[in-house]
């Protein structure tokens, strides 16, 4: 009977961890949205409202690292079990990144609204709305505990990616036409990373989760689109008047 | 003896533990200072190096955490052992991201190399020394469990934050003034925010070690002055010839 009772709570409380997490996945999900709306809307109060709420992801984080305390020290789990609650607290980690980056993205959009538009916002949601398919994938591949549906999240980051690379190339170019745009551009140049690095998060979620069911690192090397680290984006000659451009 | 034996192993597994984090540290510290020297001499192959080197990090993370899942099945450690333990988990992938920052400012520093230098370049060697000093210091604090130590870089980030804010404004004005600064003055952006974030990394294992310490968070907000995600920066008039800025 007491070691029933003890295996029906230690089911429980994996339980509350798995909740605390899938609640934390949920905000991450629709702060992502809700900013990207913000943007779109150019609703600096619904960016604000973003802002406040990621409150509630670090107290989830929180939660989520003194259940896993709680959980090692009262149950001392091993192998599989281990894995997937020491697993629970990246997961929470990277989570907790991706709402900041989102609160982020609505931070920058309070600070867009004060310019006039500029055209090339409407490729953040385009970005936005890959970066909220994968978070939302790898969370249902997650509670599923399906290594193989994590693995192609992981592959599917690649398109996020090579969309950041073509938006970094575009926002210089606007830059470049008119010094204007330049702080928008910047701001949207930040959001856009931002966005990227919600991509990041989800392969990261995915590789926990291939850990967690197999004991085995997905070895092969992530495939990586964003060459923006490398990028040089030239003025066309009528931008630079009176100058020469040797480089163009 | 069977017990003395099992002692004198923990506290080597421990040490274990700890050396790979010290090695992690110090490689924090060698590849920001790599990075920045790379940025001044304009020494793209020492770029290189940098960011092959990264993968020893990667290694290291890993070894990490293998040890933590030894010691947690093999040990079942409590209370403070048990937040120490978790707590280098943690510390783990913060120098992991601190280290990945400093690779990214030596990849962006080859993309800088292919065009003509730009003035505000010599503000980010002064940016990296500080988040350095606040790497090695908290490092120092972790390795002597220095909680009051760790509190100090904790509230010394704020600095670093001005210093972002201020490198923000000035790169944005730059921009304006000339186009073709643009993709430098992008990539200088983003070392800048870089350089940043491994202060905010710093001020994490702050946090991580004065709860493994004491067993309860920082619970003051943390001083934040970076303001560039509100930041609206508008292009002097001679920038702009030719149309009127209502907003300056």
């Amino acid at each position: 009977m007491a070691s029933e009772h003890i295996i029906k709570s230690y089911d429980e409380e994996l339980a509350r961890l798995n909740n605390a997490l899938m609640q934390m996945g949920g905000l991450a999900e629709t702060q992502l949205a809700a900013a990207i709306r913000a943007v779109e809307e150019r609703d600096s109060d619904l960016a604000a409202d973003v802002v406040e709420t990621d409150q509630q992801v670090d107290q989830l984080e929180h939660e989520v690292g003194q259940l896993v305390v709680r959980l090692l020290a009262l149950r001392q789990p091993m192998a599989r079990d281990l894995r997937e609650i020491l697993g629970a607290l990246k997961v929470a980690s990277d989570l907790e990144r991706m709402c900041d980056y989102a609160a982020n993205v609505a931070k920058r959009s309070i600070a867009l609204n004060q310019a006039p538009p500029v055209k090339p916002v409407y490729a953040l949601p385009r970005m936005a709305r890959l970066a909220g398919a994968l978070t939302k994938d790898v969370l249902d591949a997650y509670a599923e505990r399906n290594a193989e549906k994590a693995l192609e999240v992981w592959m599917r980051d690649e398109e996020l990616d090579e969309m950041y690379s073509s938006l970094f190339r575009e926002l210089l170019t606007y830059m470049m036409e008119d010094p204007r745009y330049i702080t928008a551009c910047t701001h949207l140049l930040f959001m856009a990373k931002n966005i990227e690095r919600i991509g990041d998060h989800a392969t990261n979620i995915a590789e926990t989760l291939y850990f967690a069911v197999n004991g085995t690192t997905l070895n092969q090397a992530r495939p990586k689109s964003d060459r923006t680290n490398t990028a040089v984006v030239r003025p066309r000659p009528a931008a630079v008047s009176g100058t020469s451009n040797g480089n163009s």
